[in-house]
């Protein structure tokens, strides 16, 4: 019996199962056919030379070279829709599998032409979870950059100057701006590129995905959330640290262990077959017997209000999940565990390391130290 | 009579007409929903109190509120679908829009419940197409930016010196790699940041789409292509020089001089009401007058292959375009004018700047020189 025949249509750079099966980047959406586990690409003439030179499929078709004979077949301006079937035809394929966010206009079109279009839920390639050996190398190349950009940014803390209002370093107020960008030109040194990294002081922080912005303030919470690509291997890694410059409160400090002792004890429950959903309930449990509440207080979210962890490949969050839903992970996942308390009144914890799951446990990819006071 | 209902579910860092619609960041999806040109977004508890600070929409609902809702409504486990069901039936709203890249699983899920789901093209928002004077701002920054970056590289290149095999700098040979990281940190250093920076050099250029790698060499084409996106203001910028390090062939100054009359022909026949098609044709017809003909030789593509230009905004190619298809440009939009010719036996040669569509023709956004020898 025939495999079902694999359909993309994407752009790529920002589609990655598309790179995952093919290893090639094009800016500009492009057709991915895979039947009987060939694959297929159809490319303008822009692409042509380069997708022959790089992508790792077994054909490489020209999309003018269909848009010629279709034409001289008497279709006057054929479509996207008219070239795919042309392709799918030649290889006798009918019922086609698309990924869930396969473009809806494309569908209709090859309905409408007879073609059964299916949608198979994510992840549309199951092995694209297990990490091979390159894949985990390129993870832990991006976190060795992490790691590094953190460093430089921990260490121009501890030279700045803990004033009443702010901290000083240089010439002036030291923002979460400047360490953003101390952090990110570390990351571009080492071919790195990194969008929206989190330097959240105090009250930021308790916003998860606030980035931060403005003075930073000695004995408060500062999260530094990390999580670039590399330009040169395409993977990214993600590391979330979180620090007191001067004196850290006992509340804060208490905050910090007991967030610590969640990522760790967490961490420790990580193994192939286990249930995401299991290491995340312990979470939320052991959050509450330390008498750490979650839920709408002063009209705002407090306490754990996210989830535990998420799959790090050639997206940033990907599957497999570690929070309420069902996941059970599996050998050769890399997988982040990054519980957080965010409280307005004390301050904002988050610690987060990278981990690949084994048959026994799990290797933690990163490598570096958790220290409140710096 | 009411408008029809906007439907979109998506990632806004990955979905610009999402941002643009709401002007919210997000890195995971969420649901826009737009009824009677009144906005309402629906949101998880980790971004909720962030989208009732900063998103521009009249109504931030709770998902996890629905969710609730609908399980003691007797939903064991609400999805997305049923979500977005719920809100659309508080609306009275049956028909709705959608862009052409809405996914197909969501779309399937609504139309089994009765909705009527129906996809616009691109430009799904035609007002994006016409930039503001606030985006015309923003856009300009990011392509003084783009300027320092390419004078700083072309810098470089003064300072090197050539040798026979390769160009030196510093301790050693003077790479595609090493430039590229040079224009990427000065663009970091001003708030932008760049992906896929094209630094290629004789062969490599002659592939439009080839980043570039390896020594560059004296007296040989070098295609610098710079397109980073600002992050503070989220919008991109585009521009092509090719230079020479040493001395130009007389065939390479040649072609030189026939891409810049193509560009600055086509530069003059901008304006409002003009077909981008007509502008494209014009440029094709003078390069072949010149006698540069393009098809495939010798196995790959030689000539002009590409589009002339392209909108650029929010995203990097975005409508109008310059090309062989069908498209009145309008005062207000932002479009790049590139044309090439790329001949592996001379070398390649693309020349881009963006220009603003007006009334009676364009204004110019890139102040850069174009020098061919440097």
């Amino acid at each position: 019996m025939s495999q079902p025949t694999i359909l993309i249509i994407a752009n790529s750079e920002l589609d990655s199962d598309l790179y995952y099966a093919t290893r090639f980047l094009a800016p500009d959406p492009f057709i991915f056919i895979q039947t009987d586990g060939r694959k297929a690409v159809v490319m303008s003439d822009l692409e042509l030379d380069r997708t022959k030179a790089q992508a790792q499929v077994d054909t490489v078709l020209s999309y003018s070279q269909y848009e010629k004979r279709l034409k001289s077949d008497g279709v006057t301006s054929p479509s996207v829709v008219d070239i795919v079937e042309a392709v799918l035809k030649e290889r006798g394929a009918k019922e086609i599998i698309v990924p869930e966010t396969f473009g809806l206009r494309y569908a209709d079109g090859l309905r409408s032409k007879g073609f059964l279009i299916t949608t198979k839920p994510d992840p549309f390639f199951e092995e694209r979870t297990v990490k091979t050996e390159e894949e985990v190398q390129a993870i832990s190349q991006t976190q060795r950059a992490v790691e590094a950009a953190v460093q430089a940014a921990i260490e121009v803390l501890r030279e700045a100057t803990a004033k009443k209002d702010a901290l000083y370093w240089k010439d002036g107020v030291l923002t979460s701006e400047a360490i953003k960008k101390i952090i990110n030109l570390k990351l571009m040194e080492l071919d790195c590129v990194a969008q929206h990294t989190i330097i959240a002081g105090g009250i930021h922080g308790c916003d998860p995905h606030d980035e931060g912005s403005g003075p930073l303030r000695p004995n408060e919470t500062i999260v530094m959330d990390v999580f670039p690509r590399s330009s040169t291997n395409r993977y990214y890694a993600d590391m979330t640290r979180t620090v007191v410059k001067g004196r850290a409160s006992d509340a804060v400090k208490k905050l910090y262990d007991t967030v610590k002792e969640a990522q760790e004890g967490a961490i420790g429950k990580v193994r192939d077959g286990v249930e995401g959903r299991a290491i995340h309930q312990w979470i939320m449990d052991l959050f509450e017997k330390k008498g750490y509440h979650t839920g709408i207080k002063d009209g705002r979210m407090q306490g754990f209000f996210h989830g535990t962890g998420h799959g790090v490949g050639l997206d940033i969050h990907e599957p497999p999940r570690i929070s309420r839903t069902n996941w059970s992970l599996r050998t050769g996942e890399v997988v982040t565990v990054e519980p957080g308390l965010y409280y307005p009144e004390i301050g904002a914890v988050r610690i987060e390391d990278m981990v690949l799951v084994t048959q026994t446990g799990c290797v933690n990819l990163t490598k570096f130290p958790k220290q409140l006071e710096v």
